[in-house]
């Protein structure tokens, strides 16, 4: 619901035209997402197209009357590409820097997070708690968009983003590292319980499902908030508050 | 601002989307009528209309475009539900409730929370961690509005509400009845190694500016979220969910 508001919106990440698009290839710069018209078999789409399979690149194809409502200069060409606002950093960035610090990694997964205010208010906790990343997967998640950058209340300039093709397959790296891996979940040992020092990763699932199965599968343990009035959960940003602090409070840093 | 806008534009006696009215079913609270969108037969909306017909409820079906006009949170899923308001209780009611679990009282106090998002996700916290209540000011606050209800994912229903004219006389009343009363803010000791055991009021401030001078000085003491990162404040909903659990550790219901 949200991110279709956001698309309504002007949005100064979105990129319009043929050589506009060509140009963002170009530059290097992190790319959420190619949109094009469906049926067009135009040269230099044909190329974009290519161009994002190579690059492992979400690409959308939609009628393109929507292609038409989502542009902002009325010129298109067939085609849109949606830039992030920030960049990503890699997997192996975050635990560098971690161990630059001289400390345990403390890692943030989050398991398609659609809502990009949930996703803002997370990076914010992320950085008041002191965490070294937050991991997010390319598809079905949102990026890091201007909504995320206002939700973060800036949080987004200070904590690393990094977004893998697969988020189970970056799990098995994390635990070669030597992370824990901390499924958090309904059906789990009470947080407050359960053993969340040494170096962690935790891993949030979305706000509707929870942690898909197969990611939940390569995690460790699970583990829970409990919960003692008539409703079944928590927020997904309250909830990844409450594991974040308690990984604060079991590491002393009172 | 969100109070204004919210008093002309919001029926307090609407409540949309899928888990919110079955929530107001399962409340007992009557419902007028329940409006759904033609053809819909998606699963939850159809045991919703189930309901319906078992309690003898008006069951009205419109075009999904009559919804969107109607619909308040613009994400009603559906369905919308036109219930009796939700009824505000006394401070005596809380206690009295709470004296009745056989249990010390644990009561939210939200100091001008004019954010209909964070106070929704207050209530759904609240119900989440067992408190008692909440209380909110008559003045520059946001009331119980379908927003409120929708963000709260139902525990608009279940959380006691009592609306005062002064907080801080309402703090010298909760004393009276024993409460100890913390104010939550940026300049007081970490909250982990803040006693939060016994009878307790917690007092949330406004997004903006914390807790006004006039309420903090009423209050026994306040304590802090040691942050860590480079911005300066938490979410207020994020910020009042970490206290809240911390009462919840601390009188050991793990």
């Amino acid at each position: 619901m949200y991110k279709n508001t956001d698309e309504k919106k002007f949005n100064e990440n979105q990129v319009e035209g043929r050589n506009a698009v060509l140009e963002v290839f170009k530059s290097g710069r992190d790319i959420e997402k190619i949109i094009v018209a469906k049926g067009n078999t135009e040269g230099t789409i044909r190329r974009i197209m290519a161009m994002a399979a190579d690059k492992g690149v979400v690409l959308q194809q939609v009628e393109r009357k929507r292609l038409d409502e989502m542009s902002q200069t009325k010129n298109h060409q067939g085609v849109i590409a949606l830039v992030s606002s920030h960049s990503y950093v890699s997997v192996e960035d975050i635990l560098e820097k971690a161990k630059n610090k001289g400390k345990d990694p403390f890692i943030i997964i989050l398991d398609e997070i659609t809502d990009p205010h949930n996703f803002g208010a997370i990076l914010r906790t992320a950085d008041a708690a002191g965490a070294d990343g937050v991991i997010i997967s390319k598809r079905r998640s949102v990026g890091l968009t201007a909504t995320v950058a206002k939700t973060s209340a800036g949080a987004i300039e200070y904590v690393p983003v990094a977004k893998v093709t697969n988020i189970a397959n970056t799990i098995e790296d994390l635990k070669k590292a030597g992370l824990w891996i901390a499924c958090t979940d309904m059906d789990g040992k009470s947080y407050f319980e359960s053993d969340l020092k040494g170096p962690i990763a935790l891993v949030i699932g979305s706000e509707g499902d929870g942690v898909s199965r197969l990611v939940k599968e390569k995690c460790d343990f699970t583990v829970s908030i409990p919960m003692f009035g008539q409703i079944s959960s928590l927020n997904a940003s309250v909830a990844a508050a409450l594991f974040m602090y308690e990984v604060v409070r079991q590491r002393g840093n009172a």
